[in-house]
């Protein structure tokens, strides 16, 4: 893990249910590394460990926390209930599950009612939560947002460059 | 609402997300004084009142509370979140809502994670929720089941005098 | 299986409509075990042995049963027709099907009309309709509702030994 | 009702979980009546009335019905458990639901395991079940078959009247 | 295959969209030779043979079918055009597909406008099939509705004998 | 309807299962009025019409026909079936259903096998299916693609017009 | 529509796909007003007026915007669209449709690829789309996030008012 | 790739989102070489590449194309976007996702907005998409349609083999 990880205070907090969820939401923490910002990443469980979810987002803000990141599945309340407590932005990201694909932890996550939102991105979406996570950071500070103008461009680029070796190999094919 | 709902202390707590859950939610309270069984109802929001959830929750066994039924709708955390602090049964209503019919309060509530089970009814079943709740206190008292097996033969009853009814009908039009 | 299982007479009826079933409903029973409760568990098909599950359920309460966990895929009907019958209550497990992956199954012992709960819990969630089945017993059994509250906090101290983990890992990680 | 359907002994059995189906299953009898064949039609409930379900389902053979028509909605178990007790074909007819729209009845009555099939037509398709009850009989009754040919040149004519009508108002709107 | 597949003439038409059913749809086949009833069995095309489609239904009573059973997978038009042409009952199996698992054939099999309809069995529910184009023969035969019954009968056996191994395996265990 | 609809021979031909489908699919004939493209607007049904549905679909070549718009709700075979005997392109318009909304209508119409295609619009999508029957035309005259391109700006200059309508209420407002 | 709202620059934009998406993206605005946040509201079609959509995109960081709010329903490309454009956090709002509820608008706004996110609400949840762009802004500007903090205690306030007036009425009602 | 594909200026225009979806998308292309239809394939990403995308669809006139087809997974948006920008008539390939199985595809590409249509195949239908630009195309030119009636004749000559080879295995199998 990158030093950034470590910086004190971490702007992100990332958080997840369960262990089982930590392969999807590495993802978060690289993009967090390659932006150079710094997060914590740690298990909360909203059903197994509700005091620690409570605290956890009680305290998000004092530890100079900016944004949240939680991953969940199934009747995924972590990230619902991080936002009811703290007045944080909330990333949810549905993790897929075993019986129903996720379909059940992006309801769960996105159809929170009026009054407390989370940010919901796609299932298994963990990289797109650290880009959001560091493009909420970037709404103020030109740097991060700059960093996140270049990725754009660097994801366009190696689309170009697929899009020649596409061509290269269709001219051999010929 | 009968005197029943009124001993001290309830054996059943009826909780809801919203306000506006409460005409779907009193069936269960109905069944409950049809059962002669107390109960205490009120409202209480996993997301916009989170602490009283947890004190809620924290403090039923204290109180004397034996069963729990809790309806919401949309993410729908209320049923899994007091299922998480407290030891005792919890019986989630997944409330019919506007946009997607309910399919994302029954997900959310029924698709638990291992280790804290919600005893989840049909979308807007209250009823039955509060006849689960009495069943699970008839689980261990006797006169209370038997008022559920007669309750099974008043229903049985009902469906014999619409049968007589279609059958007078029938003979009727002939 | 441990000796509580053979206790008499049990307090808890486990069936499922087909062998196939037993992976998923063994781990009902091992929560029983757990909680030291008796039980029973038996194949009875709402389908291929309608008779059965029609006695079954029938002489459910005076074998001394106090709750019935009932596991089905598909076209699900051995929850709910076990709930028709008897006056306890029925626990009700969606077994993952292999075209439809349980939603099937959640659906047809979910929504029961009004006047019959099945408490439905999770597709392939067993483990959890055990749990439910103890907290059932322990609604009126202060005993078995202190050893549910010390599962719960087993469940938390299991999570805190993974917190643990991660934070060595990422320390070493740095 | 016409005579038809008081012959003796009726050949189909209508039969629904509710009298709230009779408004679509009656669809069913007024088809078998434009076909002269005789019915019988009734409320039996799975869950209401389990005992009677299977005294329905067991003598139904005995009684000389040779073919039922079962509808019933959400969690409808009526059509399987008819089929699981009695050897005759059996037609499901999924009724509508208000929340899920009858996708739970349809899902409930159609993914039967195997060994015991129902035959299931659309939700609140009572009308085609009246007609495949027609057709079942007509497997081996040339007269009613020759009156199903003739159901379909009339379902032609009455298309070929509505384009005719079509047409000339075409022409006239020229 | 057995003799009764090439009695002359068969009385069920086993009809399937592509070769790719064959493994699904033989199950329809094996059935009907358990129960001794004659059967063809080919591959016909809704969609690229519908000239073939058209042939086979027109002529299927005259060539002495008494019932259709046909599979298809996707938008499965198979079953509902067949049904539209013949007056014969028409038994539609909607096969697994790879994207939607098969909730695409089952729709567009189940779903047919009032006037046509398909006697719709479970995903992949070829064996079932089979069974129901038995017991529509059964309707008016009292031998094949008496192998059914025995069929029933043999169901139960084989349950019961796994209740008695899952028992001694109980037994074994403690 | 204007002139163009009976220029002969007609480009288009409108096809629907059943009058009921009128309302919806007028709105593909107004759109081809609008290009100034000719149409025949009828009623075939699969189902209750089989035959007219080969014929029309056979001779549509030699009629003149360049593309069919065909739209059916439910099991929704014509838009499939036209597509099997025609090696015209095929149009389909999912017609919205009751029960289940048109989710049916639109499997049963795009989910056609490899060889076949269907060109699917959306659910009650004719406007869009006359655009796109131009489009079609249009893919090889010069004359219908520029009218396409116009009427894509016009497209664009209404939603002006309301951005302009916002600005001015917007200024009022403040 | 409040001053805020024409502070220069708006901090906010407002964009939406159609003015029929009006009357709930209003909701969003209302929002902002109450956080004293400057926004700007306008319609930007993704389909119909695709270069607008560039120009707005490409411009809104110049333009001072810190965050989009973008609501569209049916194939809703307009937020995953300006996500593709502006390194700006972008949030989605599903607008409801009338065949399929928005679940299309739901799966096409959160669905999005690997490095290009959209924050997304629930169907219809442009009040919490509100909320979540000034949590964003709040996430770097302390007096903001104050307002949001004092806006959880107003939220919990009001449904304490609720609980006190059920208790009333429950009070009335013995 | 044969030299069909390299006749300048190109017919169809192929445009993936990813090249992960070239396996799928190359089957358009395959069709196409056997229709000795001139296309180009290439790499066009409306989240990645949106300017690149703007200027594909801009140009597709000028430069001779007659056709686009656009596969995309996910919250598919090329498709969409394609036919928002240009005249041509687009067919839209929904791929497969690990998630949702390509539903979300398949709705983010077929629910377009009235104006703006996407001629939508089935979930990895690329085959079917070759075949439907091959059928725009022949909707105007005789030739091409002829090959298109070939190949509906070759399907019909495959299907009638199979149905040979399985009339030999029965015939063996007595």
């Amino acid at each position: 893990m990158s030093q950034s990880s470590t910086q004190h205070p971490p702007q992100v907090g990332i958080i997840m249910g369960s262990d089982s969820d930590l392969p999807v939401m590495r993802e978060a923490a690289a993009v967090l590394d390659d932006f150079g910002l710094s997060y914590e990443m740690t298990i909360v469980s909203a059903h197994r460990t509700p005091r620690r979810l409570y605290d956890y987002a009680e305290t998000a803000v004092e530890r100079g926390l900016r944004v949240i990141v939680a991953g969940a599945g199934g009747a995924a309340h972590l990230p619902g209930m991080a936002a009811a407590i703290t007045p944080l932005p909330v990333i949810g990201v549905p993790v897929k599950t075993s019986a129903l694909s996720g379909e059940d932890s992006l309801l769960s996550i996105v159809q929170m009612p009026a009054g407390v939102p989370v940010a919901t991105v796609a299932i298994n979406g963990a990289k797109n939560a650290g880009i959001l996570a560091a493009q909420i950071i970037g709404a103020s500070d030109a740097a991060v947002r700059e960093r996140i103008a270049r990725y754009k461009r660097d994801l366009e680029s190696m689309v170009m460059e697929k899009v020649a070796r596409l061509e290269r190999e269709q001219a051999a094919g010929d």
